[in-house]
């Protein structure tokens, strides 16, 4: 398959999401409060790329014998995205996404725009992060259910999202934040790994398997291919955040969208990172954890950092990493997944995950 | 039906969700850090009175032909109650909640125990309480789901939790939130009416609406009596609501818990304040107006303030509407309910959220 058909097929998911979830949120007359449904849908106003949708429509045409309703799923999981990613942001502080403001800052707008001097902007701006994230993160399962399916799946599909899902995902953010209060030297490979499988792994798996669930009209859990999905999506998440870690550090600033360094300025917890201290010379190990976390390090010390990182083998040894990870996911999507159109979509969606140059 | 027998019935409720909540909780293993385990289910730890669950299960028992299954969604309707306290109370900086330290104090004070001093517990506390009511949230929808009824109800019944529930508190909160920053010359009694619909009514009216359609084995909205339901409970909720501010005022401590004039040192907008505003004195309303939201305001101030609440009538005027409130809710009760055991509980019910004595 060409990379324009498959893109032009992204596209079209992406469209009928965005619609569908649009349609949804402004039709909502529960929401009373303008500035509620203003910071909650912010996320939701410009088109994602929609992977994690794309993901679950794939999955769904691969399995299903006619045609089936996974628009709503494919709009929830979207929105359920965008909630945890506006607490996520209040919680750490992040002032941008995808180069705009974030819920907290949208808020903290609102409130020097039209409430009185004295109001606390930025508190005003946070307890709007946290509403607007609960309240996306209740439509997307007012969304879910709104699929047409059998009763056990549809019963199955939506348990998982307000059950196993969130528990992952949100252990996924303690420990993300845990770890970024736990000194280096503590720090091990295995805790990292199990943050990314909560933090990105967990709802790839949950789009997988609900896709499955969705196209064979079973629950996930009574299907071969629902579980062998889930690995396959949670390897192409952990490539993923191979390649972005990588990014982080060695990332082009004007295609990544973050700040060259900005990984290291904040001392993120990566394996890239990890990997790194173990092999550095004693001296390039001081000068490294001298730089990790340090806010105001300059352009000399982010550079030298960078260096160290690719001269301890670390840069090779992730990148080689994340693309065994890559072809681990596609030798299983080989071996489960019958051919046709829906399998060659999967084949380029795994291989788009780890595509953008570092 | 005499209060003892209404006791037993209640604490026979309570009984058995708690039972189902801590056994729901203990087996959870997709929640895999020990903070957010401890936070997210600390609220739960200790009986609550479950009004909320015992007012779901009535309405179940009053309108079943059959033995049906309620236990699932009176234990959903009080975790959802609990996880939206948990954002409340961290959005509103409250330390205590029934005599305990809430959820953002429980997260600091195990951050201040187990984490390096350089960590801000305070923050910690925070984040802790923002995901532990995500969690929480994501719980109850998941003990919903478990109903087992006809596939038609239990949709409609969780994608109102999800929704239009949803969406009808955090409107309640953020009003209040806004309300809390509005001067007192700008605010309207229909606000305040507006406020309390969210923050108490939807949740008490989805409870009642959910009884019935588990009972009648039919969606709400093709129910005749849910929506009658759904009144009483709104109306039970505002007389409750005037209650509760007349104790934030004249309330004894020791029995209420909130320490006497807390609602004067906050300024808190109440029907009960504003009418008393609207009736006084030039000089009355303004000595008011300087004692309302004075952190440090003195006893004297406070006892003075409390005469004017008294001289003007509104103490008067708001004991009375929580009673023609309670009688509404009571001629509603009694007009589309059939007699029986049920009914005769509803009606202790609507009484006791009103007992409480000032």
């Amino acid at each position: 398959m060409r990379e324009e058909e498959y893109k032009a097929e992204l596209n079209s998911i992406a469209e009928a999401v965005y619609d569908r979830i649009k349609r949804a949120l402004q039709s909502d007359g529960f929401v009373t409060e303008p500035h509620l449904r203003e910071v909650g849908g912010s996320y939701l106003e410009h088109r994602g790329k929609c992977l994690r949708p794309a993901l679950l429509t794939f999955c769904s045409r691969a399995v299903a014998e006619s045609e089936c309703d996974s628009l709503p799923a494919a709009a929830a999981v979207e929105m359920f995205h965008t909630g945890t990613l506006m607490h996520d942001d209040v919680i750490d502080h992040d002032d941008f996404r995808r180069g705009r403001p974030t819920a907290h800052v949208r808020g903290r707008l609102l409130a020097e725009k039209e409430l009185p001097a004295e109001v606390d902007a930025a508190e005003y701006g946070s307890v709007l992060a946290i509403l607007g994230g609960d309240y996306v993160f209740g439509a997307a399962l007012d969304m879910l259910l709104r699929t047409q399916c059998a009763p056990e799946v549809l019963r199955s599909i939506s348990r998982r999202m307000a059950g196993k899902l969130n528990a992952e995902l949100l252990s996924g953010e303690q420990l993300d934040v845990r770890l970024s209060l736990t000194p280096w030297s503590a720090v091990t490979e295995e805790t990292i790994m199990q943050m990314m499988r909560g933090k990105t792994g967990a709802l790839l798996a949950y789009c997988a398997e609900t896709g499955v669930a969705i196209g064979e009209g079973r629950p996930p859990e009574e299907s071969s291919i629902a579980g062998k999905m889930s690995d396959f999506a949670h390897l192409c998440g952990l490539a993923f955040q191979m390649k972005d870690d990588l990014l982080g550090i060695f990332g082009d600033e004007s295609k990544f969208g973050k700040p060259i360094g900005s990984d290291i300025r904040e001392g993120k917890r990566t394996v890239l990172m990890l990997r790194a201290l173990q092999n550095a010379s004693n001296a390039d190990t001081k000068s490294l954890l001298a730089v990790l976390g340090k806010k105001e390090a300059n352009q000399e010390e982010i550079e030298n950092a960078r260096a160290i990182v690719t001269r301890t083998g670390a840069e090779k040894a992730v990148a080689d990493l994340s693309e065994a990870y890559v072809n681990q996911a596609l030798a299983i999507l080989e071996k489960n997944l019958p051919a046709g159109n829906p399998k060659a979509y999967l084949r380029q969606w795994a291989l788009s995950m780890v595509a953008r140059s570092v």
